[in-house]
């Protein structure tokens, strides 16, 4: 059933409508904005006015005349608020600090002691990230809140992991309550890829884009949905799994249950057992002497930096990976017809060329509708830091993206 | 770029949001409906007298008190609109006419003789379409809108149909000029599947579900998509063709370019393909008679009622299908996570049972989060008209659905 429309909310629809054209600017004036938005002049100032007294925008100099008035160039002062973005990942916790424009101003990475208990690990992230506000000598009232981003799948109206694959002491962990006791801020929880989607969303490649996804690769693979300007999660919160569509129907079983998934082809661990395979029968390679050395030495890192060095077994392994890849794509060309795919994490370090240039010959020679519009492939420069930054932005994009679903919130 | 929000709009969207609470219902007061959709009681009087006043709302009997005040029952007046809807299928073309809740008053369908053209068919459409509102002795006035629907890939922009796979005629035909012209009445065009969805959104099962799929299986295999309470397009109008997803990595070539598309494996095409080849190979099957009489009496009706019989080629083949078809919606469960799976179309006719079970007994086993939420499958009631159905539906739709996007629209 759809709510009426709400009236008092759309002043502050509007107010983030027009935060959100200066941000997306690189100096833009009252008079650009009105156009652009289809409000009047007049509101666009009353809506400024305020925004400057909140000391959220400042005037900057007179931009270039377009003949009529002089133009006065306005800009969101980045220090006038922060946020702060924790992402749990099963090999480490990757904090940020950012600023109102989603900028990172200081990071730290903590590598996960085995055997320590999740909430010991929440705690020892909450005091990391408070020394980290500390050291900037931000003060509390500045900063709007705590974003934390985790493998899915995850409740977030409960703010807790549901049933995280292969990490049996996360399941139900109310991460949000835990975490909100330790660091004294009010926390909002995403997954991973969600959170890398909000993140480009903020401050990266999706900012004027309406139709976007991330396709997250870390540990597993996920995908963030941006759709019609607005995060698409699905009716119980797990939308974008694109990590478990069949590509193989007869292919490795995976952990969900299903054969074949994307993920279970794709993923870091399936990409080192399928070239120790290769490297166990003796095949070609320069990478066979450290696995003789020792197997544990032909890591992940090892194989994509050989693969790059085209090295015939890492290469024909990760190139095998990138037509998973690339059919994943095409699946979301035909099924969302999207704008851009991003591409993304840590697993995607040093072959996210061979990922993005096979992916996009496959989208230019096979979907449907590829004669009308053809889906472009773009690799994050968030680098490592994706997800904790997407979980910053979480943040800022609760309390300032334009929702239509608030303007008729009941 | 987000635009402001239009105070002006609010108006008829509330009043649309008024008028979708008495329709989804069997007999609401103006009590529930401030009740459900937020609006202040004074608001929803106002505007249901504004119904009333327009011929398109009536007051009913007494409800039953719950208490308080009188409740007076308020209802749709099924007469006070009419929409035309045409479905253009490579085999034939459907005509209804329907009242303003969505109901058939009157249909007809027309098969088409090969070599006649495009825009020769189009002309024969709109007579029959004028005809059967003569018949129904329906005054122009009533009448709000045709709306037509084919097979993707379209321009709804442009209202043509784009590149049509195998039928080159139908190239680039300017379907809602023509059609505008020919029976004097606005045209709204959309393909198959997004007609059919909208015809489940206004009186089907998709009346109260925010987030649900219709997958229509006519000559090919599309979806239309409902997410958040509206039709998802996509950024080409491209949206939605699941029938192009690979699942069968070496399956037979598609039209599209690609090999294994659940088109490809699942059209009755495929399936009468398929079924040959065995009934040639001398398999033992109730078919084989016929098939010694002419290929041509193995068609795909005569194989689904085969199957049903349990016919052991007919049933295999049909199971394969049922299969794939379930791979199919367990992609669509991990990568939209929806409430509801519609299927429709012409080619489920007989085995609708077969492929929902199917579907439902993957569904509750493979998708990632089916501990969280299992989607559900329903047959679609509209049996062959639901494209037809859809397509006046699009016109009810948009003259009536609330859209937020209308809120914001600069």
């Amino acid at each position: 059933m759809f709510s009426g429309a709400n009236l008092p909310r759309v002043g502050t629809y509007n107010l983030n409508v027009v935060l959100g054209a200066i941000q997306a600017s690189k100096g833009t004036s009252r008079a650009e904005i009105a156009e652009q938005t289809g409000l009047t002049a007049q509101t666009v100032s009353v809506i400024v006015r305020r925004l400057i007294d909140q000391g959220i925008v400042e005037e900057g100099g007179p931009l270039p005349s377009k003949g009529g008035k002089p133009r006065t160039a306005l800009r969101i002062i980045p220090t006038a608020a922060n946020a702060v973005g924790i992402h749990f990942d099963p090999l480490g916790v990757s904090i940020v600090v950012v600023d109102l424009l989603g900028h990172p101003l200081a990071r730290s990475h903590q590598d996960i002691s085995p055997g320590l208990d999740p909430e010991a690990l929440i705690a020892q992230a909450a005091r990391a990230a408070l020394s980290l506000l500390h050291d900037l000598v931000i003060p509390r009232d500045r900063v709007l809140g705590v974003g934390a981003a985790c493998p899915g799948p995850i409740d977030q109206r409960q703010g807790l992991v549901t049933s995280p694959p292969r990490r049996d002491r996360w399941t139900e962990v109310p991460i949000k309550r835990l975490l909100e006791q330790h660091i004294g801020f009010e926390v909002t929880i995403d997954n991973d890829a969600n959170a890398a989607a909000i993140g480009e969303r903020w401050s990266g490649h999706g900012r004027t884009i309406s139709d976007f996804a991330f396709l997250y690769m870390g540990t597993g693979i996920g995908a963030g949905l941006f759709l019609s300007n607005h995060i698409y999660r699905g009716v119980s919160l797990n939308a974008g799994e694109f990590g478990h569509v069949v590509v193989e129907p007869n292919g490795t079983p995976c952990y969900c249950g299903n054969r074949g998934c994307l993920e279970a082809m794709c993923s870091p661990a399936a990409i080192v057992k399928n070239v120790h395979a290769e490297l166990a029968l003796g095949r070609a390679s320069k990478l066979a002497i450290l696995y003789e050395e020792d197997p544990a030495l032909v890591n992940h890192t090892a194989i994509c930096l050989a693969a790059v060095a085209c090295d015939p077994v890492a290469r024909r392994v990760i190139d095998r990976v990138a037509e998973y890849l690339a059919d994943c794509a095409v699946t979301i060309a035909n099924t969302l017809d999207l704008e851009l795919l991003i591409i993304g994490g840590r697993s995607i370090n040093h072959v996210a060329e061979i990922y993005r240039d096979k992916m996009s010959e496959f989208l230019e020679a096979r979907p449907l509708a590829r004669r009308n519009h053809i889906l472009r492939v773009a690799i994050s420069d968030m680098a490592n830091d994706g997800a904790a930054l997407g979980a910053a932005s979480l943040v800022l994009h609760a309390n300032y993206a334009p929702d239509t679903a608030h303007l008729t919130s009941a």
